[in-house]
């Protein structure tokens, strides 16, 4: 048995994954945005907010995984539409989840990264299928996986032959009810000593409340996170979902501006 | 909101799912068989011995949800036509696994039942694509699924027009490591009182231990469960899965035997 | 090392402890109760009633391990000397908690049977101290230990020199909401092949709800538990505790008889 | 309800908790010491380490509740006079878990900081006796203890006059297996806005794993913890308890150089 990830361990640098100009791997890349698209002008509005306190990636579904049938399932094309006019006006590079194996193809065709969510980390139908294309994969841990079931679905992916694949943990399930999941923010070091991959935290799902997503930022950037995944609204309240999560633009710029700065100085402690 | 699972609570007898001659809701159904369609003198030896030992269903996989891609991933459409033969030489109705949207119709064209597994619980995708069909469909819980959860799933096969499911109770994960998973009995009295859905409980991947397995059935009778669906394999150590949690014919016999003895017991005792 | 419960695993009997002429491991031993002694009205008027209904042990906290220092804590000596004049009227043996190391020893001259609660399972201090006498001890499976560790600390008791253990499963602690602990039945048949050890199932605390109670104390039965421990109140929206999951007399009764009548049933399917 | 501990939220200033000359709640405070006093030699030896290190406090256990009655149980009080010589040599104040009601009074004239472990969380008995000392009591957080139950534990002993109180995020139990236990950071800024009590982390328990330590004491600073316990051996594979979680005194001395150099930056962030 050849394990393209564990065997590797060791033996070769970091992967760096390349999307647009921005480096996985080398250097810390901020993902912001929305949970879901809901209209050009929150998702164009949201992204300039984005650019201008200095993150990286948008990020935005457009195919929403929602508990109930009867929640706001996401715009679809259109809304990929609207992400592709937001990088053309920002610039920023965008990730979009993708839930079914027949869209894989030609969602990958507007996407930067394609995103396989938590609920979806042992589709392995969808795992073979974005191993057949060559975008980065951000691949989430599920939420009651260990990190070898999700190192074991990471090298699905990459035995299809796309080695482009981004580990992010986003909090397991526990018996606590304060926070909306547990971020397990020892994965980090774990996934670092276990593979060459590199490996994101999202704050957001990972606690569900606005309150702790500074401190838990700060926190996976000092447990050696290579960037963050964090979801921003231009006014939290009115958001279709995941409203008591979403920071606003003013408390991202701040949330970026002390994450910066408190990865500069990792650099000089390590 | 409307609500076709919990809406209906108390206002309407259990559903009824006929699938060939059998009925889910309506007397004890017993699904057995292999894991994993292997070859076809396995599956039709475990064929035989299924129906002579009194089981209702054969079940087969031949598309395997494996943790790892190294692992058997199932013999796919020549499994299917093994399957097929072993329906047409016992006459008995068989049910099938399928993990891509894909896949579903084609696939619903040969099974009598389409399963979709506790790893593909929240495909959102699939259980819309099995909610297109009229195949009866069986919704494992997943692993880390609270009931309403669970029940918010099918709530998607309801919702596409499919009202033909049948929920699998197959164990959670907690932190107990000496059995497998842990097979939450109480969920079939609680499906009970909050839906009129028909609930089988699978004490194989419950459990995970040969040994436990006839007690843990004679226990989801006593609890009200509608059926059971027990793995059973011609030689359980040469198995390509699942090999610890595998009964032999003689042991699959001696089960149907005590089972429907006290299948019929709890009647006279309701 | 020597293990006295698993070196005995298939070596000797089946332990069978007795309290007054009640034998734990022989025949089916049906305990019930209050929560806690509220007042003698309360009490003698349950273990009438428990009495008439067919129960074999009354139980009644007396000291009280509440989440909140201002929940009621029990009447402590004065709940004892209640329990006693229940046991002169009625009959009936009794078994009730004890919390404190410096209680154990004048507490076991009231009491048939020391019951060592769910949160003081590693509590080895208190272990030791019930290891010391010769009353039989109640030991309650931890709300998150595995079965090893619980029969480690059923250890700590035997190692002192009490071989009068029971075991009593009452529910693990997972992320299900729906009912207030998952009671873990498979852990019936799994303490059947590892000790020698009498094991009861206490289906009150584990699902925390009336309604399911009947359901798991028959699939208890069918699992092979040696008896149930089950929360009664002469009215259960009065009580001071755990009102959600006491049974009224009635239901209790009618569970009695259905619990012998499956109980008969189940020794003639062996 | 009078909520010592909740009602206080906001309303005044964190509790600043002093021990010897370290204050809890103002600086950064770092417990390190053995997980077991297994001699004299061993004990000096490693607080001449941590002193030298820069470490605040001695930490070591002479009452272990182990898993197994056939584990090394502790020095008793032989081993709290080597702690005692320990402080007298070195300076450093010291910390001692506490099991039993009984020995509550005696081992408070010993220590500096009285302990309740994560086992004992909910031995109210045990609570309450030590709410009876004046001595600060740090209490760890059970393993399946969701943050309520946690601050309710706390309120047991501040009802009881002692207001010293110090909390120790440890680790809560879930189904990975690569950590020993899963270290929830986020109860570090959740307690910071429900209570105004100080808390520190133990990334030894909480990963049990060596390589893991360092990262997460940083995170531990990073999502805002007031101090840290870690455990330190002279010679970690010989230790008689935790090998595997323990550190040599080389490496604590350079985790304490880099968690002070990030505890100063960290203020000039917030």
């Amino acid at each position: 048995m050849k394990q393209l990830i564990l065997a590797a361990k060791g033996e070769k640098a970091k992967t760096i994954i390349q999307a647009q100009d921005r480096r996985f791997g080398d250097g810390f890349v901020i993902i912001a945005g929305p949970c879901s698209v809901e209209s050009e002008e929150q998702l164009i509005e949201t992204a300039w907010a984005v650019k201008e306190a200095g993150g990286d990636f948008l990020r935005g579904g457009v195919f929403k995984p929602r508990t109930s049938p009867y929640a706001f399932q996401g715009l679809g094309l259109k809304g990929l539409k609207i992400m592709e006019k937001a990088r053309t006006l920002t610039g920023l590079p965008f990730i979009t989840e993708v839930l079914d194996t027949r869209d894989v193809s030609w969602v990958s065709e507007y996407t930067d990264i394609l995103q396989v969510g938590a609920r979806n980390m042992q589709n392995f139908s969808l795992l073979k299928e974005v191993g057949k294309t060559r975008r980065p994969v951000m691949l989430k841990r599920g939420m009651n996986s260990t990190i070898e079931e999700w190192l074991n679905c990471a090298e699905y992916i990459l035995k299809e032959g796309n080695p482009h694949v981004i580990l992010c943990e986003r909090g397991i399930r526990s018996f606590e009810t304060y926070t909306r999941n547990t971020l397990d923010l020892s994965a980090v070091p774990a996934i670092r000593e276990l593979t060459h991959l590199p490996i994101i935290v999202d704050p957001s799902h990972g606690t569900g409340r606005m309150s702790l997503i500074l401190p838990m930022s700060l926190a996976a950037v000092a447990a050696g996170a290579d960037g963050l995944m964090v979801e921003v609204h231009p006014n939290p309240p009115a958001a279709l979902s995941d409203k008591e999560q979403a920071l606003a633009p003013a408390q991202f710029a701040s949330l970026v501006k002390k994450v910066r700065s408190l990865v500069q100085f990792m650099e000089g402690l390590r």
